[in-house]
């Protein structure tokens, strides 16, 4: 752990890696694409889960689990999905010695198997609506893959509703990207942008994507969560029908929604910095380190008094004391900075002496002097201070970095070569030439057309061919 | 809801099957041999991996996530371990739409990734123990499958520790054991019997596998939960060492240990009736259930005094209110009762003039008049016996269809053809002839070698052969 880590400043992807492997947060596999989310990682999609678990179960929905597997041609019923997930499917065609009759697909998402039992256990409109959450792996054959930004299998939730009309269902997967947003920016600390992304950028088989967008440090945008109203075409795909309340046998309407362990990737991207992890203390598995530090005379004092402090601490924070003596505590410093840890509370003789604590802020390295009484009370200020730092830092960073252009020459500089301004916010006609040109010329692919912005269009043209501009549309490169 | 369920005196396993199907804790899916945990299933398992999960971590263990799949050379390395797997696997040959280099198993259990990651992981008798636990899928190509008992997918923990010595490894082994005897006795209310397995029912690649076998009411035995101390086998086909304290290099000793959502069935089995579900109450998702009685002109009282009531409970119990007038209170009696919560409430005109509430038993159908301001701490406290109370019941049970047999023509009066005594106990030699030919001859096998039972085979013969007994061992027919 005494290893350093590259700089951003000399390579952002290799600083993203050494942060992944030295915090330990996940390694390679033996499996090509496949990652070992190791504890310290797995703790913070823990404490993740937790936070959107109970978020979704006070917005109505209850948790179930459907298989793994999926009758190969389950994913040929909707033309648009088939045609999206084809490519990426994992396919098992031995099972217990013998060749299947017919091949299975390791699930890349759940919508069809689902859509296939909701068929049985929908017949009226009394059993809508249906609000089902799961958490899963699932399996997307990927060529490039980077450890939790994009893997071949990966955790995540799916989230897939069924609703009596159409109404209904879009107001749900609103609903659940303003959870996703609340999520990002209270737990995560990420500020994000949401809306709908154009056609070419939605799930396969939805009629709308809408979806949160973050800036990471490299000014690129990530993707962080995704709700899709489907309308009814996996109602037509499964034959789905209800009958109404006034007698009448209708198809039933669809949303899904999910996040994965791709968050992991956006929170070390959006905070950490050269010295490793920063985590926003409400996603931080430990909250306060305390490093004693004495000599072999003074061990059994200082320790004492530590202890005396964890345990005054442990009501109020989520608390380490680290009195292992094969490290120096300059070992420890560097170690703690690499995990993220928000506070880390020093005590040596002297502080003890003087009935005090040193808090040092992972965030920003500034310390303090504190009265042993008043630690408690003041770590909890920090905590939340830390908190809400990190989300004005990144919000200011990304404000800062987003661009309004309304014209191609200007546009086409900005993100010429490795050149990467950030957000750029332009008009569009909604012509999907015009963004594929766009994408073709700079690399830079529309993230999302943001809520909010529809009046500001009028009397503005088309970044890339000059005809009417229908949208505001926010372009970037991302990962 | 309102359909009648087999008697379990009709047939156990229709009785068995009508209550998942019903009390919708499960369905069939359209893959083979593969189930669907609804909600009301999967609330019952998210009770279970809370309550285990907070003992893993008080034991000190971490939760991680390793691969789905495994490379097929993988489970090859091991001898056993390949051959007590090789025929259940699931095999992914295609992947991205091209056939792979080597084909890739779904994991029936995670030994072998997981000790491929320890060589990577463990140099130094430093980076020991390894204390890490799973919570995953798993595949095991199943030929007769049944809801939650034997299903080709299904969910669990894996724990998968590493060790310096074998003391420490065995003791690890046992300390898992009992962690899920402490589990299965005061959450499930399931007496269960520790011991040993013998070889022919040990998991393949240990050298040991401890295990809690429990009595369902038919007498039939369920493997609950095992604990297996593998030796250095993994470490062996993985070729992990570690450098002692002492300098040498050493061979790392291993355990594994897992359940299921096996325990479904088994709290099924062990409690439920010919009304429904019957559940523990610390695993009940929902404790109490208040069912108000009202015509038209007085609901709105009797709801407002139903619903004071629920706000007195919410901070106790887990509880809800049920005002929906589309049913009937009776058809709603028999809903709660087929879903298992463990407690009713019932409130009439009647009640809440005389200022009361009835309270029913699920476990009994006792009912009681209580005081409305005594129903918070009755409603406890009727928990608590209730949880006891099937303890209780199901120990008595389990004890009086458990006998001391030495003489191999009564014991197989005792298991001929469909009948079937229970557990007998009964001295064996520790040959496995004698062990296959009780099998053959009665479908009874060794299910665990009980604990503590070493002192009683002294001048004791061998049930089949007549040798000096070395075991007592309790036999039984089994699921």
């Amino acid at each position: 752990m005494a290893e350093q880590i590259t700089p951003r400043a000399t390579s952002y992807s290799d600083w993203y890696i050494d942060i992944v492997l030295r915090a330990r947060l996940a390694d390679y596999s033996p499996v090509k694409g496949c990652m070992v989310i190791r504890p310290q990682g797995y703790a913070l999609w823990e404490k993740m889960q937790s936070a959107l678990d109970a978020m979704f179960k006070q917005t109505g929905h209850q948790n179930a689990y459907f298989p793994l597997l999926i009758p190969e041609s389950f994913m040929k019923k909707e033309a648009e999905h088939v045609e999206g997930f084809a490519p990426e499917l994992a396919v098992v065609t031995h099972g217990g010695g013998e060749q299947l009759d017919e091949p299975l697909v390791i699930r890349p998402t759940s919508e069809t198997i689902i859509w296939s039992m909701y068929k049985k256990w929908i017949q009226s409109y009394r059993d809508l609506p249906i609000l089902i959450n799961q958490w899963a792996n699932v399996v997307r054959w990927e060529k490039r893959t980077r450890l939790f930004l994009r893997t071949t299998e990966f955790l995540w939730q799916e989230g897939h509703t069924a609703h009596a009309n159409e109404a209904e269902a879009r107001e749900e997967a609103l609903r659940m990207l303003e959870v996703y947003r609340t999520f990002a920016e209270e737990y995560m600390a990420i500020p994000v942008l949401t809306g709908v992304k154009s056609e070419s950028e939605k799930f396969a088989g939805a009629v709308d994507t809408y979806a949160i967008e973050a800036m990471m440090q490299d000014r690129k945008a990530l993707q962080a969560g995704t709700s899709h109203f489907l309308g009814q075409n996996f109602a037509k795909a499964f034959d789905v029908t209800f009958q109404s309340r006034e007698g009448a046998l209708e198809l039933v309407w669809a949303t899904s929604w999910g996040v994965s362990t791709r968050l992991i990737g956006a929170l070390i991207m959006a905070h950490s910095d050269d010295s490793g992890l920063v985590l926003p203390p409400k996603l931080a598995p430990i909250q306060a380190v305390i490093v004693p530090i004495f000599k072999n005379q003074n061990k059994a004092q200082v320790v004492e008094y530590a202890e005396k402090l964890r345990a005054e601490l442990a009501g109020l924070v989520s608390v380490k004391l680290d009195t292992d003596d094969n490290n120096s505590p300059g070992w420890k410093f560097s170690e703690y900075e690499m995990l993220g840890i928000p506070v880390r509370i020093e005590i040596g003789p002297r502080d003890m002496e003087a009935g005090k604590a040193v808090l040092v802020r992972r965030d920003s390295g500034v310390k303090e002097a504190v009265p042993a009484g008043e630690v408690g009370a003041r770590v909890v200020q920090l905590l939340a201070e830390i908190q809400s730092g990190l989300y004005e830092r990144a919000k200011k960073f990304r404000d800062e970095n987003t661009f309004d252009v309304d014209d191609y020459a200007k546009f086409r500089e900005m993100f010429e070569g490795e050149s990467n301004a950030g957000f750029v916010r332009s008009p569009w006609c909604g012509n999907a030439e015009c963004e594929a040109r766009v994408k073709a010329e700079t690399k830079a692919t529309i993230r999302v057309l943001p809520f909010g912005n529809e009046d500001h269009t009028a009397g503005r043209k088309c970044l890339v061919c000059g005809n009417e501009a229908r949208h505001l549309a926010i372009f970037a490169k991302s990962y």
